[in-house]
């Protein structure tokens, strides 16, 4: 066993692939956890793919992804509670671990940061009761400040746990390396996370960085010290190992079975 | 009087003037504030442009700047240190109201995150003497953590209050709007700096952003409430305006005097 813990590949890190591929790719591979994004979920149908996906004896570390609670208007946030629930019905179907949560940002238009903040919360609660009923932890994944605008206004691990905290059961944290490393008060926060963490996300920060949101860099590619912060995750209780989540110009590009043959020799850097 | 207080001038906001042309522009402008970088201070000599701005009455708010402590070797470290000591000599020279600290980031190949830190704080410590011998207050910055790989470690305002704590008298922050805005701990934080804000910067976080460090907006370009964030700086004390410093690669390639015309007239954005 890798010291690091099972593999998972979260579907995005190999874009250009559909389900199913990544579903072959991963028996192929050896590697015994999956993370879907919804649009590949829906595409292969949800029931067919569960099916599969347990056919397969994949492990489902998480579905990707839940949130974006702020809009402009009333009907807009009641849109985007609608989908949640769509999703925590998603998530259920194929024994997802947790609904990743990204957040949300800034509604259009609008300079307003503590009442998106507010909608985020307002949001949360509403799905809460189905999410619970669904058996789906709701695992709230803070993004990088520089995603603050546009997709998450929760930002910090902190905030996240504040939030847990108010939400109570049925709730935890996604720790992604990239959007946390850089955290002054991370160690703190990650002890406080103990018993709460639903998701450990690795991929790596590369200097320099070119795009906020593409560039990431394969476990080893960048200056995140991944090991660290996987001993303050497992000093918290978990024991869940790593999800590879790669949003990559760069690395959707090449061949995803090149991609697939990377992420399982940079096992060893988480 | 414009309500955001008086204006200052930070001179990379116009990147293809010398310091001469930046200092005819705020006279030529009503501009009563001027913040310069130490190359472009440097390429017009520091006394020639300390009388020059004396002469022309501007108010300096900060010199820009110290820090980038961390370094690979020993040798690279106590250069980096020699080099804040000739920065505090140059903005007691022009009579700055502080010396603006970036502080750095991890030392090429290093994923050390606190040892970099730590080299950050034995850096401050050590120009501290000849900063308070010489008048010259030392404003740590935190930048956005976006730039704590290759810029500053030092991320968060509460970081650097906490810094401040350390280190005493002769020291206090600069707040700048852009690093600052997303933080989930923000009011508290600005509370906790009363009396200790030693600058205000202020530009734009656009929507969407297309460069982690080059491609800043003026105000009112942006998401960023801030008329907000000063109303917790004057909370806290500050009553020193506003510097308008813009990184952007987009107005650097605009006529200066375009800039400045932008500049002034969206002062009333602050």
């Amino acid at each position: 066993m890798n010291p690091a813990g099972p593999l998972s590949l979260n579907t995005i890190t190999v874009k250009p692939w559909s389900l199913p591929q990544v579903i072959e790719a991963c028996a192929r591979h050896g590697i015994p956890g999956i993370s879907p994004w919804r649009d590949v979920l829906q595409a292969m149908g949800v029931d067919n793919a569960a099916r599969r996906i347990r056919d397969a004896g994949l492990h489902v570390t998480g579905l990707c992804r839940g949130g974006m609670f702020p809009a402009a208007d009333a009907a807009g946030r009641a849109a985007a509670i609608e989908d949640n629930r769509r999703a925590i019905a998603e998530a259920h179907a194929i024994g997802a671990d947790c609904l990743v949560m990204v957040c949300g940002g800034l509604p259009e238009g609008s300079k307003d940061l503590p009442g998106a903040r507010d909608m985020v919360r307002e949001g949360l609660h509403a799905i809460l009761p189905e999410a619970r009923a669904a058996g789906v932890t709701i695992a709230l994944e803070p993004l990088h400040p520089m995603t603050c605008a546009d997709r998450s206004v929760l930002s910090t691990l902190g905030q996240a746990l504040d939030l847990c905290d108010e939400l109570g059961e049925g709730t935890g944290v996604a720790v992604d390396v990239y959007h946390v490393w850089w955290d002054p008060d991370l160690e703190r926060q990650m002890a406080r996370a103990k018993g709460r963490i639903a998701g450990f996300h690795v991929c790596d920060w590369k200097v320099p960085t070119t795009d906020l949101v593409f560039d990431r860099g394969l476990p080893g590619e960048g200056v995140i010290d991944i090991p660290a912060i996987r001993a303050m995750a497992e000093a918290a209780g978990w024991g869940g190992g790593v999800e590879v989540e790669i949003l990559s110009n760069r690395w959707w590009a090449e061949d995803p079975e090149t991609v697939v043959r990377e992420v399982t020799s940079r096992h060893a850097y988480c």
